[in-house]
């Protein structure tokens, strides 16, 4: 990046947005990390917007001057996706906080980039609508579409790529584009939306969301049920899944994380494999569910059933899942966590943990396992201290064989948590030739690399 | 195109295919049409390709002679799409039948983009799995894939943007890509499926298709339903979904439909707009969709509800339903049918049916309607004499008219045909500056324009 330009550019910027254009190092600090165990790196400046035609004129005043664009929503992403690895303009959304409408009858709604997953079903509640996708944290809505963001309920209601219908988004040269529709469906021309999606800033700059909404369920109840193994949990699932049970969540944590979550929430579940499972419909539909999977499990090993339908009850029990990240690092004070993630077809999926585990095993590694079983999804924390150069390089040898394993048995070396700068290489070894055509796209639509550069693809 | 270079492009082909490269006069007629009102233009020449690994060599080949490519399926897409507008060779992959692979526990397969629908669900019977996606004509699945098809399950089960999990593509410079996987979700890269899922052969020629399964529900049930507006059918649907109910189909057929049905099936339905349901589930769980339908249909002006579980019943119901081409084209012997298809956000479908009705009315034209309202799509048949030019300027005005209006509804110019060459000034109007987009991604992946030419966008 040339310095001169660097300059002019902050100094447009300036002129532009006042006091919303920020160079102090707290607020750089604050832009250049996320959640995960990558090394921060700091933009030179932070761009506050407040609307699109704000966002597409800071994109044309970077343009103009080569400067790197990193669009940021609240920085939870876990693979290094906000990080600016070559410095350049940081592009908070977070002001751009409005909801722009909800259709009731259509179920569906638009929010500005901003806006955050946990806003917009407060927002919500008096509806009786809301948005399904779960990753965890209260992320943005915009950062959850450009990361293809998913979580728990994805095994009923997808992932954002089935429930974003449409996009504007701020093409590198300061193009508004409107992507996608209101309409439920449509065969008009490339899915520029889901082109978008996922494509985590380096194609464009998402600043408006239009997303499927869906009524909240009649009932809900959940359960968790212990395994005398891995094996039973899975298979319980997959045949779970081919009666065609509409489970809408269905959490698998093995005994190393059972064990974190007891001691963490206080709790006394059988330290073994477990599921958690939510079911959603109506009174009498949630009843006939919950009977098929609780015979279902029973037939693979699966014991300790616990039921809870009262609200108060089901949150306590999330609330124990939901804290796993949490309890995983209570499990060693003063270490950090390092998440990763990978996907397998579900046919593999005990093969692929058991494996996983084997390796955790033999390196002498705490990293207790979660998964999105449903999906054939799951996660890893590796509970480390960073500063353990040893220690680090165990767990990258543990990661790598974990991908290498898992393109093996036909699955990706990420379900959910993207490729952003931690996962470049894996993606080459999956993708292969396809690499070729992702390049292609990113050329033809930011020839100067300056969208998020150094995410998903070497240029 | 240059005549030399064709010549010399049709000889090497002949060297590889031998027989399988025919220049024969009918069978070029044959690949240059397909089921529309658009007039026919033949390719010069049509290759039987057999594995991807042929269709690499036709597309190397084509490529150095400059030669379009259009890739052929069954022919029996509705906008043009297979008309060799320009000349060139029509790649037909039909040959390229094999269903490469089924896995049960995964409810995946794995299939050579010349397999049909048809082929395939037989092919699946006795797993206890099938393929939702219907859209009327036995279609392969590669033309489904390319086309972005859906039809009547799609409220249910999604359209082929939802279900296809990969492709094999062969690109206009003869590389071999794969996209997508055999995980259940990814976040690993840009969403090449999706970008080639619709995409029309403008891309690249799809040889091989990934697709998901779901298991062949326990229970199904249909029911007929006649309502005294169109209004309270629409209602009748919107509060449906609002409820949650997953139904597997729902059919509005407009009375001018009814009573082509009634003619043609000889059947006794009141000539009324009528709704055409399907309920899948367990026994319990369908016969509790079917109350909560029957309740929402009767508060809506719903009468006459007829019941139908048994599979002899159901698919009696159901042919009339499919019939429904063919019946509105007997309502005028000697005619053809034009059809069209929007999709608008369902709230305002009434609305835009209504009007378009009024339209047809006005115009004097004979057009009856039917639709895949779950998802406010609905298409329009015009029953005309093509030779006739000032009805067809006259249908011509209709669908101008109905296309604007869904436009301005928020709606998409087609839910499920396709652009093909006769919605390309729809699609423009549409989508305004994105379509710089798609021509900026067009004309990375394919320089020289050879990937059909003339569909989608003008280059």
């Amino acid at each position: 990046m040339d310095a001169v330009k660097l300059e002019q550019g902050i100094a447009a910027l300036r002129s532009l947005l006042g006091d919303r254009l920020s160079t102090g190092q707290s607020v750089r600090q604050q832009h250049g990390e996320d959640v995960s165990y990558h090394a921060p790196a700091l933009p030179d400046a932070v761009a506050f917007a407040r609307s699109t035609e704000e966002v597409r004129q800071i994109v044309r005043i970077c343009a103009a001057h080569t400067l790197p664009i990193i669009p940021y929503g609240t920085g939870t992403s876990l693979e290094g996706h906000v990080m600016a690895l070559e410095g350049g303009i940081s592009i908070d959304l977070s002001g751009m906080d409005q909801i722009i409408e909800v259709n009731d009858a259509d179920q569906d709604c638009r929010v500005q980039a901003g806006v955050t997953r946990k806003q917009l079903n407060q927002y919500l509640h008096d509806t009786g609508l809301f948005f399904p996708i779960d990753p965890g944290a209260d992320a943005s809505l915009g950062g959850m579409a450009a990361t293809s963001a998913s979580g728990t309920n994805a095994v009923r209601y997808g992932t954002m790529r089935d429930n974003v219908m449409g996009l504007t988004v701020v093409t590198a040269d300061g193009r508004v584009i409107h992507t996608g529709g209101r309409a439920r469906k449509s065969s008009a021309g490339y899915d520029l939306t889901r082109l978008f999606v996922g494509s985590e800033g380096t194609l464009g700059v998402i600043t408006e969301v239009q997303l499927r909404l869906y009524g909240i369920p009649e009932a809900i109840a959940s359960a968790v049920c212990s395994f005398d193994s891995l094996e039973g949990a899975v298979d319980s699932v997959i045949q779970t899944i081919q009666l065609g049970v509409p489970v809408a969540r269905i959490e698998l944590l093995d005994e190393v994380q059972m064990d974190a979550v007891n001691r963490y929430s206080s709790l006394d579940y059988p330290v073994s494999p477990t599921l958690f499972y939510e079911f959603h419909g109506s009174p009498a539909g949630v009843a006939e569910q919950s009977e098929t999977v609780s015979e279902i499990a029973a037939d693979n090993g699966g014991a300790n059933f616990r039921w809870a339908t009262k609200t108060e009850d089901r949150n306590h029990l999330w609330q124990a899942r939901h804290d796993a990240y949490y309890a995983a690092l209570a499990l060693r004070p003063g270490a950090k966590g390092w998440p990763t993630d990978v996907c397998v077809p579900i046919s593999r999926l005990a093969e692929c943990i058991l494996a996983t585990k084997e390796d955790i095993r033999a390196e002498g590694l705490l990293a207790p396992i979660v998964g999105h079983v449903g999906d054939g999804n799951f996660h890893l924390v590796f509970v480390m201290d960073p500063a353990d150069k040893d220690e680090l390089a165990r767990a990258e040898r543990v990661n790598h064989r974990m991908i290498e394993r898992t393109i093996r048995l036909g699955g990706t070396c990420t379900g959910e948590h993207g490729i952003g700068y931690g996962k470049i290489a894996d993606l080459e070894a999956e993708k292969g030739d396809a690499i070729g055509l992702m390049r292609q796209i990113k050329q033809s639509l930011d020839p100067d690399n300056i969208m998020n550069p150094g995410k998903i693809l070497r240029i």
